[in-house]
């Protein structure tokens, strides 16, 4: 991490990227309200930090030994993030600004008619960000693959949908991208592009969807270490986007026979993630616990644990969907726990200020 | 099951169980408001149902299929569980009642004054039961095992430390029973009997624990699914006690490096195992991240997800602690832990009964 | 499943093609040495197997309830592969014949000379396959990335120097296909594409593998279960291409702390495979255990549990190795392992024909 | 550890052990051919190393980290385990010798019928151990639990009947004892006491057992890392009982849905462990799997790994054995096994001598 005097020039930045770059790394420059801040992508125990460190304008060079770098708070005090903390705004909704945000809608599109309605239930129920897969990542290829599968027009078809379903209601859009082939469609309709939890580890993916200049929504794996989860979503910034969501949706139960829940929803990585990285960090607990019935709990205990937001999958007929009808709740319940939501995390951070008094 | 008509005379019961003894099983008898209900163990398929439920006094004989029968919401309904949830009285103290329970105290009884200043301090904090460990489950033979390891003495000793300290501060006290052999003597000096999750999976010590006729507090093992959690626990209710607190505190993290917690905690599991049996369910946020910055909001997490109490390590100088330091708080920290805590319950709490109506 | 008359004609066959894809789904035609079976692509719920049942040269048709029923040996029974097991030929290599093989090489290509000397090596320790990464999936962007991180011209001379040194030495070379961006470049130059195991989960770019009708390594992921694996197997066979070999390289271990090795190497997956499928099942020992005192035991017990053969990670110099220089082994050992397991094969099987007879 | 002078005196021996137990640990002392050894069990950071070096007849005092030193390689060395390995003999029987040794028998006695009946068998099959259990561990209250669940005389009319069985078929007999209540009993009809998988973590029940100085066999709990089933074999060896076999058993899978094994194996773990402790290290498959077709495999497997035995269960008649029936191989099943493992040792421990020359 190379730190620039306040009164760097660019010539002197240009001056240190050069020098990393003659090592073969690459670097990562964030301009904040008070310096600049150079971080090197790749190994940077070939770089000479004596030498950098003695370079014109620079304060200080050092090297930072965590494997994600780039998104930890460490290198977020240099480059004036507001209390560490990245904000990311999508016209009015502003994500990881201390007000939860909730993230609604169908597990797929299934119809022009059935995004509409329930954006307009989500927008209702007091949502922010409407969701709606058009490609689905599913375990089976005997199974609905979504709309997407329909070739590009039937994906462009189900992503205009919701885009129009999004302009209606003023919600902003989010749908998942499964592979890169699909990188330009959907950046071309979406706000946020959805990086989803089986797709985590393929760092392709994640560079292609972070050179869209849009937000990234990067989804733990459910076998994945909070390390690991971590060390992909540098990846993003690693290409100069640290518009990234960090969402926690469960990771794999151990043990044999009867699960009760789809998932074993990590809580306590919420707070972790939070004091590691500067990001926002959201909860799904829809496909973390798989069932309706555990939502409202989950979601209150979320947001007591800290969460951003909330990402929850919502249906008006959860059982006419064509997937994961049982995790899905209704727009009349996703109010009532959008208002739980809100009274829970104002009670839990103003208490948390108290007792930090 | 074999419900009896409201009714059956004494006589009538004994027949029933009488008859189910000559099949090779024991009978559990439950006596409720209404009726009384007779919960085979053993081997159901053995019993001749047809015949049970002719029997004079017999309303109704059907098999359950679930392995943790003795401890199902089923079983509830009938002998008249209000609102099929047991609550635990010791004293002024009730748990499951809807108000959140708080256990606290030091990992390890290290000494008189040790245990009267941290008794002191809960009870200032607001916390109901006064926790403290004699003898200590420890990975390492080479660690400290806690006073209990200081033979019959010791472990006397400071039992009845623990049990002073309690009357003093007017707490109910907890400790861990760690084998068999120290079953009658802990029942001596405490008034819940705490199972550790070590020792779970330990059916002899469950059953002679049970028959201390106290209340049992049985922690989930770390490796242990809810399905085995509860199947453990009816060996408990099998001997007749239905005064069983369940404990999540965090199961094995999956993945290889660096974990920054040392448990995953469950919360899930909470709702999950009050929708499964009619028994309370306690937290223990202290194992399950063994880390002191995250007991706030994980112990507001695991109220609003539902939980009946929590079970927090407190010391007024954790770094002095000979036993997990790291994850302990200060009698002033539990302070602010347990309003946040009284709060959110309150708050979640209201918004659900809302949210049903 | 629609089973066709030994003298079923193409017509025939392609009315039943017409029937399925009408209800939404495809179509696979596999043609036996007897017969032809049709296995359809979708939600077999949604076909009329009455229906179908009564198409001329239709002599069976059956829904098929598990989701990898085109890979499965119910459906290799009917097409006639000899003994339900799939073999794969390569030029002279056969890959699930009966005798194990054996690939080789390093972690990453590092330069023209490494490579042929490695190829020379493992060719004359008895290798019959050459591996070498060119695009690495790697943990942390601030890792070695593989000589194909250099732009395409520098993935391409790495590839082409692979593709060369397997011609020098009559060895089909092997390398991993990282994105869908590199099906295309990878194709030209390799004979197995090759899905490593972070990647399983990536459907998208099975599906473009699997369309270059080469034969497709998909490694289990470290997080996925035997039937995940074999359902994500399943999207390669859905696009007729049936070459698919099978690789066991661990999961992840469970608990804290240290771990002994890098993954849970899961043999037993090597016979429950076999039992399940018609493919070849091959295991990576030196991914799996990271330890290169252990693969000479390990190779043994894979083979003795049955695999169809062993992918070894070799280098000349362990210690200049870029990647994952710990686990590899030398060309002389990995001759010491290749004559063992040889042995452990014949002696195992000839054993085991004993037993059944 | 303190390693003693090779002519210290037995005074200069308690003299070390008096000047330990001043800071409150206690001491192991390993007579070898060659020296003595001392190890401490304790917190070795109390101990005043540069005072203990300089005592009479004390050659080296050094401070030894991991947390299972009496049971590593390191303490073996000095006091003379032949090729650091400690081989426990039982009559004409020894574990550990480089010859692999089978365990065999039912997983429960049944009556004395069955249990002379499986003897017969398995030593016709060229099993040197008899196993059978009285006291089952079960998951469920409602399942059978062994005949040792029929009071005391139950219990002693099945271990005689074992033992019976084994003098009669010149077999050694292995029981397990499930409590600290059952050690009296078992140990005197047994000739090594094993502590199964549920119990590892029973610290109190592995000291009763080592105390009665025969051989204990301690199984690795399905959710213990390799690291905490040393730790807690390491409290026999704290006994001074260093008569350990240590048995991989499996641990739990990870994932939701369907297990195709009951549990993982681990066999890396059968060489990891060797080379951290001097203790005989066997395999028991028929728990691991819990499958009767994946025995011969996973048998040959183990031992190819370098397993010093296997712990197998076999029944004559498996559909009718009242617990752990799918598992279950016949002596004649047995019997292939047996000399296919033995033929399997022979081949790779040849051919690994050959490898390291």
């Amino acid at each position: 991490m190379i730190i620039m005097e306040t009164d760097a020039t660019e010539e002197q930045v240009a001056e240190v990227v050069k020098e990393i770059e003659k090592y073969g790394l690459r670097a990562d420059v964030s301009r904040g309200d008070y310096m600049t801040v150079i971080g090197p992508v790749g190994d940077e125990r070939k770089l000479p930090f004596d030498r950098l460190a003695v370079l014109p304008g620079v304060k200080e060079a050092t090297m930072v030994e965590t494997p994600y770098k780039l998104i930890s708070r460490e290198y977020a005090k240099f480059f004036g993030e507001a209390g560490d903390r990245r904000v990311i705004r999508l016209g009015n909704v502003s994500i990881g600004s201390g007000e939860p945000v909730f993230i609604a809608g169908p597990c797929a599109v299934e119809s022009r008619e059935q995004i509409f309605k329930i954006a307009e239930g989500v927008k209702r129920a007091g949502a922010h960000i409407l969701r709606g897969g058009v490609f689905k990542p599913r375990s089976s290829v005997h199974s609905f693959q979504g709309l997407g599968a329909n070739g590009r027009e039937g994906a462009e078809e189900a992503l205009a949908w919701l885009r129009e379903a999004g302009e209606e209601f003023e919600l902003p859009v989010i749908t998942e991208v499964r592979g890169e082939a699909q990188v330009d469609l959907v950046a071309k309709y979406t706000d946020i592009l959805h990086i989803g939890a089986r797709n985590m580890y393929d760092q392709d993916l994640l560079v292609q969807a972070a050179r869209k200049r849009k937000p990234v929504l990067v989804k733990r794996h459910f076998g994945a270490t909070i390390e690991e989860f971590l060390c992909f979503a540098e990846y993003v910034a690693a290409e100069g986007n640290k518009d990234i969501i960090l969402c926690e949706r469960g990771i794999v139960p151990v043990g044999r026979g009867k699960s009760y829940t789809r998932y074993v929803l990590d809580l306590a990585a919420v707070p972790v993630v939070q004091k590691e990285t500067y990001l926002p960090v959201i909860v799904d607990p829809s496909h973390a616990t798989g069932r309706r019935d555990l939502i409202f709990n989950m979601s209150c205990a979320a947001i007591a644990a800290g969460a951003d937001g909330l990402m929850i999958e919502v249906h008006y007929d959860p059982r006419e969907a064509l997937v994961d009808g049982p995790q899905m709740i209704t727009p009349d319940e996703l109010k009532d726990v959008i208002d739980a939501c809100r009274k829970v995390h104002k009670l839990v951070s103003s208490q948390q200020s108290n007792a930090k008094n």
